[in-house]
């Protein structure tokens, strides 16, 4: 079987295709495992995995050519983890719609052509949620996204049910936490600082925390994350009952709490090059997301959380290190 | 002040125009009433109102040379009414996709170009909400929309709502129940029927009933919706709230009760003339909306529901006799 990943040269889109190739196989259109032969990463960049059964695709995920390129031969498996961050789309609004938003529909128009309807794994947002929250957000909680970003994600969330309601796509909407320690440089998300201010310390670089330290997140590890979509695909479609949307298992924490793990494993050197710097943009965002979440229907799927923030900063370390 | 109603040579735009030409005035952007100079009637066919005031444009409202014409002169006010109705959107997907979602992004990213943010009134509908729903429907419940059209519309609530936070315009997502009575012809609506089997057994013509008598549905008569539209035209966008999307006040009756308020009007040998045979399609569609909602934000805004169905019959019977 084919496999697609858009996002796919990204640091999660990446991770998760080491972590099919090292599985060998998918359940496939038959519902049986099938060997996977070929995985396209499909993103504004080039990645190298040094894998003979992975081909990287550098476009433009928005443009019908280059997704009618990326589709050649009916993948059984899409996951669409592509997106313009929430910062990003915030600042530009027209950049956000037409990643967000237009490519999204796009991937599942293209996806409507196939002669057997592929599963189709979308990563949505806890930034969906937004307005007056309980705390946790229970499992069925309207949307009130109060940012473009959590607005287009919703509507990909509405897309994906209704396509596979219609049976274009056998789909899966999940709201993935904040991934937190991203290796790399800091992007254009509101949460970027959730990595950064444990990966740069952590480099003996001073990091700005642009939110209280009392501010709470709603977090996961990469490997929790790339572990429950995959999990996610993996699941029948029944599995799923009245909604496509799912809340992703994940683990609360202040940053405060954050800051206060780094110090318990890396020593108070470390922790004392967070600098609180508050920005009110960014900690106006951040308090907007749900902190937690009630997340019964992912756990009773097999869905799993990290069991604390230490162990995601001890995984970074080890890895870091490789 | 311009105002600008698509869908207008349907029967509500036709109705909320004549409403607006005895008013005479409407908030404009400055927050206090202006004199209606010009209403733009935009839809697929021409409509004539037989007042100076009144301009009718035929076109497509998913194409942008129309809408940019449409649009001239920055109107201060848009109802926007027209869509494709949920039977319809049902059958031919396409068709539901671009003047539900595709049209009302366009007019929404028309609106974003002008000077002035226009109040923007979208008809939104009580089929975005679907799946086991409590009886009634409470003021905040999470949308999983079992219909395209359902889908699109809340797909539309979400564009202005965000439009509107950013700014863009001053949106206000009515939720409209069915309208009944309404005259003319059936159209593919999946509640046509709450029309016709009150409409065709008064002008002695029998009516096929598709849903079963205990199906309960959420009305409300032509003459409360306009009003209601109005209404949520005027306020202010600070009455809101948390969401510009706002369920309209409606009333809750079977079918059966229906076919019983027609008798006690017009006699047992008109309400006969309704024949009750089952179409498992529509009744699946109609069963899947909610039958009741609370409306207390709607109410609080002044907004308010018809006594009981036997007005709105009776309403109906002395407009014909005109």
């Amino acid at each position: 079987m084919k496999v697609v990943i858009t996002g796919g040269a990204g640091f999660i889109g990446q991770r998760l295709a080491r972590a099919l190739l090292a599985r060998g196989s998918l359940t496939g259109a038959s519902g049986k495992p099938e060997r996977i032969e070929r995985i396209v990463l499909a993103d504004v960049a080039q990645a190298d995995l040094g894998d003979a059964r992975v081909t990287s695709m550098a476009g433009d995920i928005a443009d019908a050519a280059f997704v009618a390129r990326m589709l050649e031969g009916e993948p059984a498996s899409i996951f669409h983890l592509a997106a313009v961050v929430s910062g990003h789309a915030e600042a530009d609004f027209d950049v956000g719609m037409r990643v967000n938003l237009d490519a999204t529909r796009g991937l599942l128009e293209a996806c409507r052509r196939f002669e057997k309807p592929p599963r189709f794994v979308f990563s949505s947002s806890v930034a969906v949620f937004g307005g007056k929250l309980p705390d946790p957000v229970p499992e069925d909680w309207p949307l009130y996204p109060q940012t473009s970003y959590g607005t287009q994600k919703a509507i990909g969330e509405l897309l994906v049910n209704d396509f596979s309601r219609k049976g274009f796509v056998d789909g899966r909407a999940l709201r993935l936490p904040t991934v937190s320690v991203r290796p790399g440089n800091p992007n254009r998300a509101a949460s970027s600082f959730a990595s950064g201010i444990i990966r740069e310390p952590l480099a003996g670089v001073e990091a700005i925390c642009p939110v209280p330290p009392e501010a709470r997140m709603w977090l996961t590890s990469p490997n929790a994350v790339v572990e429950n979509i995959i999990g996610a695909h993996e699941l029948d479609a029944s599995a799923f009952g009245h909604t496509r949307s799912l809340n992703l298992p994940g683990l609360c924490a202040s940053v405060g709490e954050m800051a206060k793990a780094l110090e318990r494993v890396a020593g108070r050197e470390v922790a004392a090059r967070i600098k609180w710097q508050r920005d009110e943009h960014i900690t106006k965002m951040v308090l907007g997301w749900p902190a937690a979440l009630e997340t019964k229907r992912a756990q009773a799927m097999g869905l799993r959380s990290d069991p604390d923030f230490e162990t995601a900063i001890r995984i970074y370390m080890a890895e870091r290190s490789l």
